[in-house]
Parts: structure tokens; sequence; C-alpha cells
């Protein structure tokens, strides 16, 4: 079994990715770590623990990580996509349950060190807690056996911004240690998770079984679904933070490219963008390549066989 | 026939480009305009005149364009990819025309003038030329019959940096204004013209014939196939030129997006780039599609038929 943590924003569609892990007999989940992003970290916190509640595994810790990008203002989440709650605007009683007392990141370092080499990090939301993990627990970047991240955008526009994905915007500062530091980073980017569309018809078949938790997310998807059909003109939703998790699941599935990868952090209408650098300069050794030298090579996903990710999901989901 | 001003910066590529306009009946080419770019605008200067005498055209004028971008030092060109001398390094005499008295964006204003929304301006260097254009002469926009560009990269990398390719980059400023004023611009960039690639069979083709000019531009293409074939791997150019010539002439073989477009004026590693803003954003009516806002829609090529293009360019270079 894959020994598993996973970062999350709860959110939406981290709702069915946490539904999806709890339900792949391959993940040994250790814990939840919670972010700010698409709601405050408070709100996903709860989020966390209300999924673990009603999927019956509370003995899974939930650890609070930070509620603020390294050197940024929380921009106070995303509630024309997820709601104001973070799932949806549902009427929906607070969690029973306390968070673990250690923090996220103190969490991610204890797991580490106790697994050394085997444990996975999959963070679906702002890289802040990774950034955090890595500065205060120096060469702990060696012990990890791969991070995986649902973030940026290779060789495709953004979500967020023209320029930017949501979870790389969040804390594009963040995102750059990250993506520069000296471990093995597989990037599930919007290159890959816009074409993973999941339909109406489909989310219906998911909500009709008899699960609880399948119930409950299905509820909180009617917000998510109703925006997407508005603004992209789409009936069906992208699974940007479940196709991750198959990421970790059917490796197979996706065509990656590595190629080292900067972040934007100028502020600029450029932030938050994902640079790889094919080396296809002009002037391979000049200057131009000079913030890519050294850094290591990120696995983008940059294609994927969307029909037997979604088929999965669904075959997990009952 | 089609009035137009090519604003050009030869260079190698660009030499291919004013051959196949000079070889094309539907073209009245009522001037070339000079920029500085792949060498400095003297250098350019005489490249442009020396294609024009060797083609016994030099009934049409060569107008010297500006030394430098609006706000920045001019680079130095890119003597690696074109020669020190714009032409591949060749031993070649100057020439021995005379540039036109007037500068390059004095002429175009006249011409437009002459000729109200008739004259189409082909610029395939940085855009200097057409940013002063429009500074000072307020009003000529609605003038021009359309601006077709060679620059850009709107979906895919860029070619000077991971972000841009080299025209736009050399002025990004001027690029901003010129793709944010309200005329008719055409972009054919990296999306299209990295699909158009010349091989060396056909580049010798070409180099065979009886035309002196053919004879000539085929010896400057040596050094520009030395340079893709070591920093690409590539047995063959880039057209990116020419594949903006064959644009306005066969604007079929061409599939275009219309989106407006910012280019990144901000130092950072995105310096440059050409944003399309697909409206596709989370949050259509927030702050951050502002800079987008008002701008007129560009129409960016996103795809071509390329082999078709290569016919074209060889069928007219006899």
């Amino acid at each position: 079994m894959k020994k598993i943590i996973i970062d999350t924003d709860p959110g939406i569609d981290d709702g069915m990715a946490i539904q999806l892990a709890l339900h792949s007999p391959e993940l040994d989940i250790l814990g939840l770590t919670t972010i700010f992003g698409n709601a405050s970290v408070n709100i996903t916190t709860d989020n966390a623990m209300r999924l673990l509640e009603i999927a019956d595994r509370t003995n899974i810790p939930v650890c609070k990580g930070t509620d603020k990008p390294l050197k940024r203002p929380f921009a106070g989440g995303v509630p024309q996509v997820h709601g104001e709650d973070g799932k949806g605007n549902i009427e929906h009683p607070e969690s029973k349950l306390k968070p673990d007392p250690r923090s996220a990141h103190e969490f991610m370092a204890e797991q580490i060190k106790s697994h050394p080499g085997r444990v996975t990090i999959l963070a679906i939301g702002p890289l802040t807690n990774l950034a955090l993990l890595l500065q205060e627990y120096p060469g702990i970047e060696e012990l990890v056996e791969e991070i995986v991240i649902m973030g940026g955008n290779a060789f495709c526009p953004g979500n967020a911004t023209p320029a930017a994905e949501a979870n790389i915007l969040s804390d594009p500062e963040a995102a750059d240690i990250v993506l520069g530091a000296n471990w093995k980073v597989h990037m599930i980017g919007l290159d890959v998770t816009h074409k993973v569309l999941m339909t109406s018809e489909q989310l219906d078949r998911i909500a009709n079984t008899e699960s609880p938790l399948n119930q409950y997310v299905s509820t909180t998807f009617h917000f998510y679904r109703d925006f997407f059909k508005k603004v992209d003109q789409i009936d069906g939703i992208y699974v940007h933070d479940s196709t991750a998790v198959v990421y970790v699941l059917k490796r197979a599935l996706f065509e990656t490219k590595d190629f080292p990868v900067k972040v934007e952090t100028t502020n600029s209408i450029s932030l938050g963008k994902t640079w790889p650098s094919m080396g296809e300069s002009d002037h391979e050794d000049g200057n131009e390549l000079l913030p890519w030298k050294n850094r290591p090579k990120v696995t983008i996903s940059v294609d994927v066989d969307a029909n037997t990710v979604l088929q999965l999901i669904e075959e997990r989901l009952h």
C-alpha cells in the first residue's frame, strides 16, 4: 500500500478526490492536511473532517494548515465556484470532530521521518504547507517518496486568469519553492484536467448509489455544476483533483514530459504562470534560461486517457 | 492588387519573405520599412536595399526605421541566429542604393493617407515603427486596411525565452500598443510558424533555380540552417516570416481565433508573452480580466495547412 498524505482545501472537487482516495485499497491515507484556498482554512478543515465523519473513517487525522500564503494576504476563497461554505452553500452542521493538534507541515515532517522514502504527498490546494515544510525542515525533501500536485498550466491557458491556474495563483511564491526543490514533483495541471470532463449523467449515476458519502458529495456538486454551466457552457464538471488521485493510482493513463519549471512571482498579468523551460530557446547558454538552471525536472502531465480516468472514478465511487 | 508595406529586419528568413512578396503578383509593394531586430537598423536597412538591388526592383523605396525599442536599449541583435551581418556572415559588398529620406513611420503615414482603407502593413520584425506611427499620427489606425504581424505565441512556448517570441520580446511595450490599438491585427505567431518547417531538400531545390535572388538568399540560409540543426536538432528551417506573407496571399490555409491580447511588459521571466484572454476565466467580471477589457480582438492564427504553405512558397520562388 502507498502511504499518502492529502493536502487539500475542500472545496467541492476536493471532496470527490478525498472520497476516491478513501475508496482506493492501494492507498494507506496517513492523514489529511488542510490549507486555505477554495475557502478559509477554518472552513476547509471543517469540511475535511465532515467528509471523514460521513465516510466513517475518523481514524484518519486531520491536521490544520496555514491560513494564508507565504508573502501575500489570503484572497478570500472562490465563493462563486465553491460556495461561501466551500461545499456549495448547502445547509449542513459543522463536524463534531476536532482537528489533530499537529499543524499540517509538522504532521507531514513527522510522517516522512517515520517512513523515510515511503510517503507520497498529494497536494490539491495551494502549496503553502509544502513550502513551510521545506523551509522549517531542511533536508526533508530527500526523505519524501514523491509529491503529486494538482496545479499549474504548462502549455495551455489558465483558469483563474488567462495566465494562471487557481492553486498556483493562490500562492505563487510557495509554488515556486515547491517546484524548485530537490524532490520528485509530478504536476497534474490544466493541460490534462481540462480534458477530464465528468458529464452530468455520470455525476447523476454516482449520486444514485447507496453510499452516504456519495450522496453528500453529490449534493455539494449542484452548485459547482451550475457554475461551470454558466461560465464555460458545459454540462458537467472538470474533476481536477480526482484526476490527480487517479495519477497516483494508474500512472499509465497519463503522458508526461520532464522539464524544469519556474513560477511567475512578479506582480503582473502573468502572475502564477508555471513556465516549463524546454531548452528550445535560441540562447540555451544565455541569460534567458538562467532562472531555470539547476532546477530539477518536474514531471508534467501533458495528455491523458480521459475516458478511462472517468470510468475508474465511477467504478470506485460506489 | 493589395497595397502593402513590409516592415522588416532582414534577417535571413526576412529575406525569403521579401523575395516571396516580390514574386507575388497579387501584391503592390509600396515600400520596405526597416527596423532593428535581427541586427542593427543600419545593417537591416542595407540588407533590405541589397535584396531589392539583386532582384532588380530598385523602384521600391526603402525607408529606415527606428534603431531602438520605445523604452529599452537595443539588445544587439541575434548574431548566433542571423550572423553579425544579419545575412549569415557572408562576404557581400554593401548596397549601392541609398535609403529613402522619409523615416519608416512617416512613409507609412503618407501612404496610408494617400490610399485610405487600402494599405496593409506586414510587420515581420519588432513592432516599434508601428507604435511610433500610432503615437505620432493619432487616428491613423482608422485608415489602415489591416496589420499582419509575424510575432507572438498565444498557446505555445516562446523561442527567445520559454515565455516569449523574439519579435515581441524585442519591444514588448510597442507590441502591447500595436495589439491594443483600434485597427484590425492578424497575429501569425509561433502557434503556426513552428509547424511550417522547410526541409533542407526543399531549400536545396529552391537554391538550384536560376534566379539571382534565390541564389543569394539561399547562400544566407546556410548559417541559419546550421543554427537550427544545432539547437533544435532539425534538418531544415522554420519559415516564420514567409508564413506571414502566405497569410496575406491565401488566408484559407490558416485556422484563426479572435481574442483580445495583452503583452507582458513587466520585467519578469514572462516578459514579452502575448496573452490572449479567452474569457474562460472563473471571474469574467472580476479584476482578473480588466487588462483585456475594451481591447479589440486580434485574429490569432492557431493552425495551418503547413504542406500547402510550403508548396506555395516553393512554387513562387523560381
